[in-house]
């Protein structure tokens, strides 16, 4: 077994609103900051001990379908490193 | 001016309590997850117009200093590539 970090990032389908985004994409323009556009995404970085690198990343991906991400709205990515 | 997009990853400062994080942790053991720990950190995704990629990190770096993260209780890291 070799420890790994699998980091799960779940973002937002392309064409769901995310009001949060927006608003903090307008406080920023507020402080004079120039951009273009704002997303927001939660990662999730997760310690585990697994036989290979694919098998950590498929227990990790299997995590964001059962509980990290909601596959109505959400597509979600997997990386995997060395501990 | 160049197209690029900076990702601002926020995570809690080390010793900072994440019951978000503890709970979803127990979660995934209570479906069976084997895993040692779990983070949890925000991400925004920030398109902007800069004349290099060091302007761009600098900006995002602004942003972050400013509004997207709280220097009390989180770290926050930048990584810019082109759009």
């Amino acid at each position: 077994m070799t420890a790994y970090t699998a980091t799960v990032t779940v973002r937002l389908k392309h064409g769901v609103l995310d009001p949060e985004a927006e608003t903090t994409q307008r406080a920023l323009e507020r402080l004079e900051f120039d951009l273009e556009d704002l997303r927001s995404a939660d990662q999730f970085e997760i310690d585990l001990d697994a036989v290979d690198a694919d098998a950590a990343a498929d227990r990790a991906g299997e995590m964001a379908e059962r509980l990290l991400a909601n596959p109505t709205i959400h597509d979600y990515e997997v990386d995997v490193a060395h501990r």
